[in-house]
């Protein structure tokens, strides 16, 4: 039923990146030499997979397998109970974007059982649930990996890892953290050729699926500001939540009430003229706009918004949907450490799952 | 002496990239919680310092404690016997650029020794060493780490690695991989503005220690031929050797017999008119010219030297001595995940091997 070193994989979660995960785990475990591994428990919202016996389910058409199942997900903290009693070590994938899964971790993790994670909310919510996190990790020696949770599979959260711990100085790290907002500036106030209307530019964006369903969840700014928030911590800075720094919000006040996304990008033509304000004064100096996240960590001073750039610099460079970062540091110079591509989509988002999962089979396994 | 899941650290060379290393490791070795690593071994070409009994050498001033040692170098296969019989695991760390160690690499594996390098050499040298490394780890499960032979500290290996092992198919590589011939082409051919002549911009590179002592060891591109190779065979590619593909070089056929690098200099001034036809070429076709590799993965073709790129290009805007790595992948699609940076140094160097010895260290401890 179990060998010593083989380790249990526990999966929440088959949605878009959950389902492109499931078919890079397939991939994994029919590799040659096999990894150790065995799925003990997948569920979604509805539906669960397990066995008393840990015995294994098998990775072939499980996500229609699950669609079936006549098994209902156990409630959370019996999640839990269940791996923690797993015959041996045990790694939960948490491929929601759940605020109460993301609540369970520090459980989880004092448990011994180690979390890999696309999940932005444990590690954006409260600095508290951060503390509580990485307290459980150290003293459980359990894993916790969530590359994912800042420009899905781009090696950011690995190499600013790799700098600080090699003792490098991380003096500043901006960037595009959105897809969606890329895709509306690239498009909008390009670096050669005139630039649609914002307000057709949002359209766009959201009928190719470049936004949420109500495009106000991407113009609020929240989204890169939990990224931001997750950065700040790696770097060292105690940042109380997303909330609790400047985001500028792209929404105009006038239209924060609106009651559905259709009504708002109905209204928001009104508010061209803004938005041709912002990019006719960027154009005078000579610069493009671009919403950007920053972070300067020697004067612990963490903002989102609105920047000007020079059509050469990469930020203003960027194509398509595509994500930057830029980590400046005491090593690298005037010249970033710049990471660049796409930093959404199931396939590169499960990437990064994938990859945090066989960083932590090598080191538990 | 020794508890279980200590882990002795030898070091070989204690040159720039050497000296940057052992101040990155004893920063590693004052953190809290200390990670258990003991240094066991270090030599340059000349002395070393080492205890019969593995007793741990004071990473405090050990450069100048190794300069005023009265013990020389162990042979190297003595190394390998003295290491192999240590009372724990052992990583050996490899800062020269010799091929002698890198053929040392096969025993050393086979006995359990784990490696950590910048050294090109095992990795671009014959084919068959690299299969012999590479199945000597995999019998005995030593781990064999070296991000720093490609773009120094830059993400390049672990990237390509992650792509790969996740099941992405990676279909082309591409970029400037020296900081030499960046600077030299950002200077010569850059996207506004004149440019210099090409004489004088390596004459100026040599004087700014950007060049190696000879130029003609840059302009020969075999070091890019070398990471070529690596990352070929990382791709999948059973390249041969760095002399089993298309590599252009820059040395004028008529100055290959030169018998110093500054006569080399002196004369090269009478070959600028053929640099500016190449560059005269591009400009006709609005674009500026580059020293690049690629690799293209499923027409198994490796080629190093010149290509034209559109000013608007990453590898085009390239800024000072900065490397540039595009993998195109299926996954990424179009548009490429691009890494890029300082690419030599011997801070951003060591850092690679810094951070692969924690990698390792967290599989082996």
């Amino acid at each position: 039923m179990s060998s010593t070193n083989q380790v249990f994989i526990a999966v929440i979660g088959a949605g878009g990146v959950g389902k492109c995960f499931l078919s890079q785990l397939q991939g994994l475990a029919a590799r040659k030499p096999s990894p150790k591994l065995s799925l003990a428990y997948i569920s979604t919202s509805r539906k669960a997979l397990y066995n008393d016996d840990y015995a294994a389910i098998d990775l072939n058409n499980v996500v229609d397998t699950l669609a079936t199942s006549s098994k209902s997900p156990l409630a959370l903290p019996k999640v839990v109970d269940y791996l923690a009693a797993a015959p041996s070590k045990v790694i939960l994938v948490d491929n929601t974007s759940s605020q109460d899964v993301a609540e369970l971790y520090p459980l989880a993790l004092s448990r011994g059982i180690s979390i890999v994670t696309p999940n932005k909310k444990a590690f954006s919510g409260s600095y508290k649930l951060w503390q509580d996190i990485f307290t459980a990790a150290s003293s459980s020696g359990a894993k916790v990996y969530h590359e994912s949770s800042v420009g899905a599979g781009l090696p950011v959260i690995s190499s600013l890892k790799d700098l600080i711990e090699t003792g490098d100085k991380v003096t500043k790290i901006e960037g595009v953290f959105s897809g969606t907002m890329s895709f509306l500036f690239n498009s909008f106030a390009p670096t050669s050729g005139q630039g649609g209307k914002w307000s057709a530019e949002v359209k766009k964006a959201q009928s190719l699926g470049y936004t949420e369903p109500d495009p106000r969840d991407d113009l609020n700014g929240l989204d890169v500001a939990r990224k931001l928030t997750i950065l700040a911590r790696l770097a060292g800075l105690p940042v109380e939540s997303p909330e609790s720094f400047p985001v500028q919000s792209l929404i105009p006040k006038e239209l924060e009430s609106c009651s559905s996304g259709d009504e708002f990008l109905e209204k928001l033509p009104a508010f061209d003229s803004q938005m041709e304000e912002v990019k006719a004064e960027a154009e005078k100096a000579g610069k493009v706009v671009r919403f950007v996240g920053s972070i300067d960590v020697p004067s612990k001073s963490v903002k989102v918004g609105l920047e000007q750039f020079d059509a050469s610099h990469p930020i203003a460079a960027l194509k398509g949907s595509d994500n930057i970062i830029n980590f400046y540091t005491e090593r690298y110079g005037s010249n970033p450490l710049i990471i660049q591509g796409a930093g959404a989509g199931g396939d590169v988002t499960a990437m990064g799952v994938t990859s945090d999962l066989i960083k932590v089979l090598g080191q538990i396994a």
